[in-house]
């Protein structure tokens, strides 16, 4: 355990995904611990998309879509993710939002449960979900005669019987940051002959994820938090090959049509992943999803997602240490247990009071973690940029605000809306 | 009627709207009559778009929701677009694509129809809909238990009657360019007690449209043709205030409930057109709408839609009339009804054979139109930066290609995938 900064300073000289950083823009005098909720920004980005704005878009205009393969874009972005994921070429596609790929693969599970166990009428998920998630489930749950069932803490696995249709879980908590066991999960929900739909949002990019070897049905993911895709970049969309053409789902747009250019009035789905897909894709927003995706695959030159892990790992126990040590006695409640294999890349704390402010205070400090109502402290590890120095000198600043009461100071409690 | 190149050029002179033209980034030596697919690159957007990304993303990272109002961009741009298109501030919103937007507003309208009027199963649309909007409709009507009726040329207003739940129509047909009568339709589909569903993507920026004056329920359009917001830009969505509160949406992700950030495991949803939002916006694919939209905004000094209409028609009535003059006997069929009030901003015609390759022929020579399966040529007028003189040209241009047979040559047939 590094005790010292000097130790941590050593760590970062020794640390092999080092050059990793240098892909980065990261502002001066700032601790970023918030690229759970939106990455930093790639240095390539800017230029790329100058590319493809004045020269593709400017110049090459509506001729782009062949000669630039605007129209491959969605399936090219989502080839580089699946190598993250475990999938495997051509079975994922960048596309739409999380919560509308959400829609899409719950449609399809919902359509394969009620034909292969028609008298399987739930979908189990957790109250702590995150909330959109829970939403779109609810919906679609009410539109096609199922039932939305949440679960509690440590209640999952008591509460898959033959009841189940789907089982719906984000594998890394948004909010404490605690994983789920992907794969025995799974297995559980297919001994009672359910179907398995898995968020990713705080796992692409953060985690080792083998959606395969879990043997997962469906997933879906956020390309705007490890992955570095940009402020509100695409999400993706996974569907296990050998669901993936059986049924169509809801959102049947000409994006996903067998022959689009046809422009048949009758909808025929594409084969695979591609009838996953809906409208015309945001070709913008998805090149820079490219460049932020291009970031992590850079690690696979370092030791990939094993090497992003070990350091995650590293990052957050040294975090997790130094509050336990720094912070004692102030009121910080830690919500991310710390097994390895029971947490994804932040570590969360609840307070009684302050939690808001405590956070805007160490923002003022140039520490930018986040703050999840009603009272959580969150601080997300990215280990293409973050280092040990950072964690080491972010608790100093954490520890400061708490024996000063810096925090109670009124600008820091006065609040603004605040996004994921 | 302006018959010699010199007439043009003056007309060009005199065009109230000429100055719009330096708004955008064209690329040199070329005739681009295909804005109603994509549309031109304003100037202002490479610059906006660099700093959205190194400013509000690389330098204050997280914070830009609140501090760049990231989080207002969807009904910020929605009310410059609401201008256009005769809705109100509040009542429409930026978001996602047109196809996704299509299956929120056939949701919900589909919801009121069957509280309103239990006995109305039908939705009805036309087998010349673009076929997105087919496939959307298809797959909602198949999920809720409604048929989709599709009309034939000059069938719909023998079709509308007590059966009619919800009249589904493009207001600009994306093939021949022919114009409904908005008010006038939206009146019988009223009369027979059913909602209507208009798709402006061909309007938008295009024709004068008054969503109010029509009395219309709901509408959905595009960003990426006439609103010149970049390829597959966000599409938006608007529906009357006597309707938005009523009904929740089936897309019901976070950013439309009422409160997202206090992360209730309840939906909600929001008051008004923002529960129609769904996931997080894509920031950069928005700001480069915003800076399109900007553009047919800035028309409003000179005259505004109207005067963009006034423009628009004259372009087009050149160009058939100077086809008529110029390539009769060449097996041209105008697909475009020629009385103002019948058509949009753009001319098609279709031909036995050869339609792919006098495009292509085109192409090669600068003008750039576009192909659409399975036989039509489709010439776009983007009033903002299309003069008189290159409508004067192009139809040179495709007069000399049909003379000489210029596009037979084998080059010209070979086939890349063609996008809207």
């Amino acid at each position: 355990m590094a005790t010292t900064r000097e130790d941590c300073i050593e760590l970062d000289r020794r640390d092999p995904l080092a050059p990793l950083r240098e892909l980065f823009e990261l502002p001066p005098q700032s601790i970023y611990l918030d690229g759970n909720s939106l990455g930093a920004l790639p240095k390539a980005t800017a230029g790329r998309l100058a590319q493809v704005v004045r020269q593709e878009w400017g110049r090459d205009l509506i001729g782009s879509w062949n000669s630039a393969d605007w129209i491959g874009l969605p399936g090219r972005v989502g080839d580089k993710i699946a190598r993250l994921v475990g999938a495997g070429a051509s079975e994922l596609v960048a596309a739409d939002s999380t919560s509308v790929n959400l829609y899409k693969v719950l449609g399809a599970a919902l359509t394969i449960a009620r034909s292969d166990a028609p008298a399987a009428r739930r979908i189990l998920s957790e109250h702590s979900n995150f909330p959109t998630d829970l939403y779109i489930a609810a919906g679609a749950a009410r539109e096609r005669g199922f039932d939305l069932v949440l679960a509690g803490p440590g209640e999952i696995e008591r509460s898959i019987d033959e009841r189940l249709a789907v089982l719906l879980l984000t594998h890394v908590d948004y909010r404490s940051g605690r994983m789920h066991d992907m794969a025995r999960l799974t297995r559980l929900a297919h001994d009672a002959g359910a179907l398995v739909v898995w968020d990713l949002a705080h796992s692409a990019g953060a985690v080792p994820v083998d959606l395969h070897e879990a043997n997962a049905d469906f997933a879906v993911g956020c390309g705007y938090k490890y992955l570095n895709g940009g402020p509100g970049a695409p999400a993706f969309v996974w569907v296990h090959p050998s669901h993936a053409d059986r049924f169509e789902q809801p959102l049947s747009g000409w994006m996903g049509h067998a022959a689009p250019f046809e422009f048949d009035a009758g909808y025929r789905p594409a084969g695979g992943i591609a009838r996953y897909l809906c409208g015309t894709p945001p070709i913008l927003s998805l090149a820079a999803l490219e460049c932020g995706v291009d970031t992590v695959l850079a690690a696979e030159r370092f030791g990939g997602m094993q090497a992003i892990r070990r350091k995650s790992l590293a990052l957050s126990a040294l975090f997790a240490e130094r509050v336990d040590a720094q912070c004692a006695g102030s009121g910080l409640a830690r919500l991310t247990p710390l097994p390895d294999a029971e947490r994804g890349s932040q570590i969360s704390y609840s307070r009684a009071d302050g939690a808001y402010a405590i956070v805007q205070a160490l923002i003022a400090r140039g520490v930018v973690g986040d703050f999840r109502a009603p009272d959580v402290l969150r601080f997300g590890f990215t280990p293409l940029y973050t280092r040990h120095v950072d964690v080491f000198d972010a608790v100093d600043h954490l520890a400061a605000i708490l024996r000063s009461g810096e925090w109670q100071q009124p600008q820091f409690s006065r609040r603004a809306a605040v996004v994921t």
